[in-house]
């Protein structure tokens, strides 16, 4: 195909009128499907329905040290369980707390800490003038969420193929001790499905901060959740670079289940250093007398350990590539070669990326909406949701059944053609 | 028996040496007992392992409206739960936000947005100079735990067998408005066991604060969890009273289940106004995407109805109540008369409130655990741990077998009598 902008005004009017039609056509469907969140489909969810019969009445629920799960008790998690998720993780047991079902509340429980006790002895937040975040572009909408919402300025950070910019980011961190952290999704990164390379994570574990409260917010998201058994993106364990560094405490790790086991229901776990642990601990006793230890149990006797849990991943990964793939094909069938857009192809997660011409992302996503299809809303991956160039759309492919999944896609390409017709003809 | 303080120096003296000899023979049997938690049983973990058999691969997780409950989503609990946790605390499933497995957690979350957001547009606390709580006392330590963790200074306020000093709060509460809360533990009070009389509760719902953000924290911990069948204290339920009073938004109400299932995998819930909750749900959609359906659905399933809850709680009766007995008992037949100490004798609830002689609790305590017998630190019921008269110790019958909890309780009352005699002695 020609690219676009190569076409004259009247092929341009022509090519509307033609798509416009097939837009009416698609308008008639009464569509009603959801492309918007990282769900995972119901079949990924019958995956671990097993989970409902590993624990019975006939069974002990007492773990390994002799703790009855059923009581209160166990501030941080079970120790078997503390072994199964750093398995995940690739951390040692004794650096995780094991949480709840949840670990973007984890996420929160910690900024919020931080404002009102502080990090490790320093100033509390909200006795500063000012805090910032430093955040990599396009990134994820609920962690933005978390720092808007305590009233922490947000910068944004260019992603590159190797993760964010590091020039920019060590420049910022060095000189400005009101930055106190950053939010990183460094496997199979939402949105952008790109991973960070050694030599980021290298250089975030070497950072020399202003701040000394200046923390790697390492939202360890997609750890485990390749497409391929073959082709795997590696990143480098954050908590292990930081020690080789001299700077053992300057990362959180956040991870959970959720896309693993039931995402309402798993289980969440949050690995740092010794001291942060510490830190941590001396608020999660005043806040909860523990979390749920028969969840807890659960986990592991189903997974049993980490090569179940590897095992059971093969399983959502043979769901969600095909799903992937025919997205990726359509993208390309529709779009390649037009120069109107450019979209990621990742090897895991739970999210493509597109790029549209400036200018064209809202109008696309409202567009897709009219005809029946949600996506995520434009400008979701941008801190206050202000993409600057209103390009950035998040495909999320997981949820709808695969022939839905393929009528959204070619909307939404659909979409990108007539949108980016009508910016060139200068509309 | 003659009041000991009738006794002269030489029968003390006497009654000393008889009593030492008894201590000694504790001494020797190597006890390792604990009466210091409101833990339930084993025997009462197990009335609820048909939990674990409620949910099968073979159900459907779905719950009435439709939702999958094993997928995201449903900020404040699946619509079920809501009635059954709304049955159970007298209050319309409306007016219920349902969280995880803590109702501490949720105190703790409370107070923590109130620092760092402020109550309905108020002030955040942590900007303020002084932020204050009265604390009826003695009271629950992991509430002031809370709110000492915040830096929010506390107010002792004495209990009496109505509920705490009305007229003290009323004073407080309408001339300083840098008071933003007390802590009630209404029914089944932790530790005493009294229940607040209906005037408690209609001033309590009366009060016109100073301070617009004044709030009651109002944890209904034992709200069903009577002794007996015929014999029950009867609370006002709180919301409806403040409604009546004009003050629908003064109260937050917090329960869990658990006491009810089991304590560390148990469901929470706040009750509060409609204004209340969506100020709550404007901080609650940002820390997290929804709490645990799977095991919301899983409470519904087991005890389908409240009369299903009310039924379980007899059995826990039935447990609980010997030992209760068994406490009172002892302590009638070791220290009826003697006037050394005084204690309750609750209809229900986790506690015994006991008084020793001013001065003597925290020797009492330690002459236990040098015996093998864990009690309650003493002061542990009042704010910064700082008992004024040194007299009060919370006993906890639930935890031990009904024999060890005999022993335990012996040797508690031979403690008793032992710090006395010293104390009267003048050493």
């Amino acid at each position: 195909m020609k690219p676009y902008r190569e076409l004259n005004r009247e092929e341009l009017l022509e090519l509307k009128k033609e798509l416009s039609e097939r837009y009416r056509e698609f308008q008639s469907k009464d569509l009603a499907l959801d492309m918007s969140r990282g769900k995972p489909s119901a079949e990924q969810l019958d995956l671990s329905m097993g989970m409902m019969d590993v624990l019975s009445s006939d069974d002990d629920l007492t773990c390994e040290d002799g703790t009855d799960c059923r009581n209160y008790g166990v501030l941080d998690g079970i120790r078997e369980v503390k072994e199964l998720i750093g398995d995940m993780i690739e951390v040692p047991a004794d650096n995780i707390i094991i949480y709840g079902n949840s670990s973007l509340n984890v996420m929160y429980d910690t900024i919020s800490r931080s404002m009102t006790h502080g990090v490790m002895g320093n100033t509390p937040w909200c006795k500063l003038d000012k805090v910032k975040f430093l955040c990599p572009v396009p990134g994820y909408d609920r962690h933005f969420a978390i720092t808007e919402y305590f009233g922490i300025e947000m910068i944004n950070i260019p992603m590159t193929q190797d993760g964010p910019d590091m020039n920019m980011v060590e420049e910022l961190v060095t000189n400005d001790a009101s930055i106190k952290g950053i939010w990183c999704v460094p496997k199979y990164s939402n949105p952008t499905g790109n991973s960070y390379s050694d030599q980021t994570v290298r250089r975030l574990a070497r950072l020399k901060p202003a701040a000394p409260d200046f923390r790697i917010y390492w939202d360890n998201a997609y750890g485990i959740h390749h497409l391929y058994d073959d082709e795997q993106d590696h990143v480098l364990e954050i908590l292990a670079e930081c020690k080789k560094a001299g700077n053992p405490d300057l990362v959180y790790k956040f991870s959970s289940t959720s896309k693993i086991s039931f995402p309402g229901s798993g289980i969440a776990a949050i690995a740092a250093s010794y001291n942060n642990l510490e830190d941590i601990k001396g608020q999660l006793k005043i806040q909860t007398i523990g979390h749920d230890k028969v969840n807890q149990l659960r986990h592991v006797r189903f997974f049993k350990d980490i090569h179940g849990m590897v095992e059971h991943m093969k399983k959502h990964a043979d769901i969600l590539r095909p799903k992937f793939e025919a997205v990726e094909d359509i993208l390309e069938r529709e779009l390649g070669g037009l120069e109107i857009g450019s979209w990621t192809k990742p090897r895991g997660g739970y999210f493509i990326s597109f790029d549209s011409m400036e200018g064209c992302a809202k109008e696309i996503v409202a567009k897709c909406k009219k005809a029946g299809v949600v996506m995520t809303g434009a400008g979701a991956t941008y801190p206050y949701g202000k993409d600057p160039h209103d390009c950035n759309i998040r495909i999320a492919p997981s949820y709808p059944p695969l022939q839905d999944l393929i009528t959204a896609t070619e909307l939404f390409a659909l979409c990108v053609k007539i949108v980016s017709v009508n910016k060139l003809l200068g509309k």
